[in-house]
């Protein structure tokens, strides 16, 4: 029995439904509908964040006990099946005694997926990947990154098109123009945390806060990660973030990674300096690249990358251009690495 | 009294008419009209290059003598004052009894440039500057490079996003694509002499020809010019070119562009490597700047430039970008310093 149309508008609901959850943190967002068996609206449901009942519980939650019974249960993502802080969303469905689950993406989680199988050894008749293209863009960077087990990471460097990022006494403000830096601050805000070594720290004093043209601060602000293990001096501009910077200490960049992923870290915006950035690009843990080219040359030992440990040409890190931009009077190169390199 | 329509429409047929005479070497590429005082043609010259005889001469040749007199001598360059191989061509047309003179573009020579005052003095009726730009177009490379008393340099490389010309073991082939090779090429047989430095021909014995995506020579080759000390072998490809190398000693850059200027060069294609060409950027002998960026990250030590003496982002040497083209998976930069850096 393929989907009917009324399924589908009920997945659309559910798509909008789940924008109503908080789009940042460690859950993803997800919304329900409840359908009786003539296509009626029985419940609508969404999930809140962490802590919080699930889209399916919280749609459950308002009928009377057995008014679910045999009804159809859409959601924009397979029902968990893991006792995290709430129970697992699988069981909750089997108990109401709902007749037929349809869901749009599979459960990339390792503890939690697992539900469409539960599901079915009930008894339950269930599909999934209606519509999952849509259900994947309303998941945006949760999806990924927890297929990943890490936040999608972005390295980001402005250098001179010799690939200094900086002349020989270290100065370098400012090798890109204004327009590339509004569009940094810009990216900056759509990240949910921002990174930079001790090296930047102590020699720059970064404020790692995302401002507009005019210096003020965006409304959304990514949480400042510090990698290494020297101190930040305890006046650092970073200090006085919006946000608690957060400590990575050590050189498990996956572990560090790992544990951000596991504070609700979805996407993380790798500002360099040279150091940090070559030791993600070395690591192999960087999902696009910005390059800010600036129409200039400096000479001399200040590189943008330094080593990647690679010897020869065969072993280059081939990227793939997904899309060049002059900004102002620089130039955004935007790149992949491709897969299997 | 201003160039009538006839004047000008005879200045149009000299430039046609300087197109017949050979568009390399020292000499520039010369027309010249004499029309009657009704405006009929009285004869037609060019010059064939050096050594033979300059344009005007060349046409008050196919006249009678005394069958000039009174004429107007319609020029695509002012007429020399020198004398070279030939006498000087404002003596020739002051002989001749002509009447007066109409030019485009002013002799930009040191030891050519005062025709103009010569003739004047000598009570003809001279008139400068008509159809300038036309006259300029026409002259190519030879007149900024005449302005410049040296060749007009292109400095190339190819490199990483990252600015490496090679990995860190040497190798470099192929950091770009078919499309951007193909493009060098190109260019190369547009220039008049192509440059290397004594390292690339010891690293790589490089050819130095002007080929086609087949491999099979272009119609028109660079002279090859070898920048160093150090001998080149006596097997190196370059001495199977199809002009004999030039081998330019010493560390005095303009001394030695004077020299390749002299012997007729007024394009020279700087192909590398790192240490050639920063010693042209950083002396400021650079016109324009081709940077072919390959979609790949490298890292370590060989870079595509190496010192060029700035010591703070405030010396950055600072460019124009003229375009940015995508060739295959490759970027293609092309810049120009910006006068007063
Ligand atoms: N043009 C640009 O885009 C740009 C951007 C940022 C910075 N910069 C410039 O970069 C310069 C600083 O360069 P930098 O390379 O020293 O700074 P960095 O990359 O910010 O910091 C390097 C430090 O990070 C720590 N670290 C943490 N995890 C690491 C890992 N996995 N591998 C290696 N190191 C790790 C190490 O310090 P511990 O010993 O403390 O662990 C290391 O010394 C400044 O002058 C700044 O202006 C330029
Ligand atoms: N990716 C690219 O676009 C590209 C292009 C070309 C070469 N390369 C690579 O570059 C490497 C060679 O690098 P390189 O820097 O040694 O080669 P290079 O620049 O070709 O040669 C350097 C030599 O040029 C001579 N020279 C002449 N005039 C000079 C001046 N004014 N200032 C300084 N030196 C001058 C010096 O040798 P003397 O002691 O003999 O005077 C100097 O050692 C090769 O591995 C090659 O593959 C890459």
């Amino acid at each position: 029995m393929g989907p009917s149309a009324h399924i589908e508008d009920a997945l659309r609901r559910a798509f909008v439904l789940a924008a109503n959850g908080p789009a940042r943190g460690a859950n993803p967002q997800v919304g329900c509908v409840l359908l009786a068996a003539d296509g009626t609206v029985l419940a609508e449901g969404w999930h809140r964040g962490a802590g919080t009942p699930h889209a399916e519980v919280d749609a459950l939650s308002q009928l009377a006990p057995g008014a679910a019974r045999g009804a159809t249960a859409v959601v924009t993502l397979e029902p968990c099946n893991h006792h995290g802080r709430t129970g697992p969303c699988a069981e909750a469905l089997i108990e109401a005694g709902i007749g037929r689950v349809v869901y749009s993406v599979d459960d990339p989680g390792e503890a939690s997926s697992g539900g469409a199988a539960r599901l079915r050894a009930a008894g339950i008749d269930v599909e999934g990947g209606l519509l999952r293209s849509e259900g994947e863009a309303v998941l945006g960077d949760w999806l990924p990154a927890a297929r990943l087990g890490r936040p999608l990471v972005t390295v980001k460097w402005a250098s001179s098109l010799d690939g200094r990022a900086a002349a020989a006494d270290g100065s370098s403000q400012w090798i890109t123009g204004p327009a590339a830096r509004l569009d940094v601050h810009r990216r900056r805000a759509a990240a949910d945390a921002i990174a930079v070594g001790t090296g930047t720290v102590l020699a720059d004093d970064p404020s790692l806060t995302a401002r507009d043209a005019a210096g003020g601060l965006l409304p959304s602000q990514p949480i400042p990660v510090v990698f290494g293990s020297r101190q930040t001096p305890a006046d650092a501009a970073l200090r006085r973030h919006p946000h608690a910077p957060l400590f990575a200490d050590g050189r498990d960049l996956p572990a560090q990674l790992a544990e951000l992923h596991g504070r609700g870290i979805r996407s993380l915006f790798v500002e360099g300096g040279p150091t940090l950035a070559s030791a993600f690009i070395a690591a192999g843990l960087v999902d696009e690249l910005l390059v800010y080219l600036a129409p200039l040359l400096l000479g001399g030992p200040k590189l943008a990358l330094g080593e990647l440990g690679i010897a020869s040409i065969d072993e280059a890190l081939r990227l793939e251009l997904a899309s060049v931009e002059q900004l102002g009077d620089d130039l955004l190169v935007v790149a992949r690495p491709v897969k299997g390199h």
